[in-house]
């Protein structure tokens, strides 16, 4: 029985899960920032958007300051899992840890820090972070969650259902797998594109009359991914280029995180997603040329910050 | 005996071209803005960096106001090629007319505005325009000049004598593609990463130590071009990886036109650089899957713009 929740990583993401599970838990939230934690214990978190409400937590900056939980949501950037998995070492031991990064790989780092049990997410909500104690709430998607390793389907199950009852959609798979090669395989095609080329994911992303429309490239690179998963013996939960195809005839285009990165000159994902990608090419054999240059490039984009 | 010279387009390469010539023949200047060539005329040309000098040309916005001339240089970009080109209709019936644009093709478009027998030409030249009247020249690199369609090999000797006597480096050639393949293959390369991924062309380029090095991508891109080559029946002149190996160990990082122009948010030259090699690649029946994918980046990049 999850009573007690804590979310490690108050951006949009964590925010949301925070929020709307203090409905229904007792909810703490760790920090990086002293101030935020402050400003979190103080002032709760606001929500508007899709739904509005406003939600009291306890929040600190030091896990130590925190009681124990039942369930930890690791809802840091990929790039951060290992720091944040390193200060929950010795902490929480009656705990499952959930975690809902993109691409691949979080577990296995989480697992290096500590014996918790596993939940593997992914997410396909989103938000806009307005500061520090208010997030909104814009596409209310779900949670996909599936056990990692030897946690049993029932835990996953109970979280699902938490979440759910927390006002946010989520459902639980026996094998999270296909739906998370789907999201990876999107994730790394829209979001290294939108990096290199400034566009946010809008109809150039599915356009394929002239030859040298992006719609071409972007085929081309669900394509290979899908050649990837086969080789991993991954079949797909939905197809991602029809993923793309209606995420661009939304209202309005979505600014991928990697674009925010880019235009902000901070660290990208791209080792956990195309990065991700390319490894698992490398590993079952498979050519995938075409994702290999687009990790090439967002690492040379990296590069030119300096 | 080329004793008149018109140069059309007075950026960097143009500048160097007419300023020069100006010491041995009569060259007048050819530009778009009025107050450009107004300033021309009355201040000339100033020349720093490798050169110290000033040189006195006539200048106009309007060919008709230009005397007749032996040669024509069309120094623009080559996406300026066709309006520059059709402002030459009918006039100069006595001169030849020398490209000197990056990529493929500015010879046949030129070619339908009139029957001025063409020199084809690719500059390696450098410098920075630091105002209507001032050009630095910056690296003293050779022009490479060779017959268009039926031009007498006769008539770009003389040509590249002009030059040379002027005070700046060039070289005639009875075939001139391999040299231009060679530039092609290295400037679709080298501007298209460069203005994806924001790096001048420093030794990133040239870097293959790990899997995510750029040096990589570099590689695969040039050797794609090679295949092309060879399949249009070209042996190139210099091999463009060595061109690039030996571009990244000069002292400073040289800034591709192409990264200019896209942050900047100009239109790019990609249609005639990259673009052309894909179309070459089809021509031939070669697969060119790593340029094709800089090509449709690129164009993304110009779509982002608006």
């Amino acid at each position: 029985m999850i009573r007690r929740v804590c979310v490690v990583g108050a951006g949009v993401i964590g925010s949301l899960y925070a929020a709307h599970l203090a409905r229904v838990a007792e909810v703490s939230v760790l920090t990086r920032r002293e101030e935020h934690a402050r400003a979190l214990a103080e002032e709760g978190l606001q929500v508007s958007g899709r739904h509005e409400f406003s939600a009291s937590v306890a929040a600190a900056a030091d896990p130590a300051a925190l009681g124990d939980a039942d369930l930890v949501i690791l809802a840091t950037k990929g790039i951060e899992v290992d720091a944040a998995a390193s200060r929950l070492r010795g902490r929480f031991p009656g705990a499952a840890v959930m975690t809902v990064q993109n691409g691949l790989g979080a577990e296995e780092i989480v697992q290096r820090h500590g014996p918790w049990p596993l939940v593997s997410a992914v997410t396909f909500m989103s938000g806009t972070r307005h500061s520090d104690t208010h997030v909104e709430y814009i596409l209310d998607t779900a949670t996909w969650l599936g056990p990692y390793g030897g946690t049993p389907f029932e835990l996953v199950r109970e979280v699902a259902e938490l979440i759910v009852a927390s006002g946010l959609r989520a459902e639980a798979f026996p094998d999270l797998r296909p739906a998370q090669w789907s999201k990876l395989i999107f994730n790394a095609t829209v979001n290294s594109v939108s990096a290199l080329t400034g566009l946010p994911h809008d109809a150039h992303f599915a356009a394929r009359e002239h030859v040298s429309d992006l719609g071409h490239l972007v085929h081309d690179l669900v394509d290979e991914g899908k050649r990837v998963a086969a080789a991993a013996g991954v079949a797909l939960h939905d197809d991602p280029w029809e993923m793309n195809v209606l995420a661009t005839q939304r209202g309005s285009a979505h600014y991928p995180s990697m674009l925010e990165d880019v235009e902000a000159r901070r660290p990208t994902e791209v080792d956990l997603i195309t990065g991700a990608l390319v490894r698992e090419a490398e590993r079952t054999g498979v050519a995938a040329p075409l994702h290999t240059a687009m990790y090439r490039l967002v690492k040379a984009r990296e590069a030119s910050y300096s």
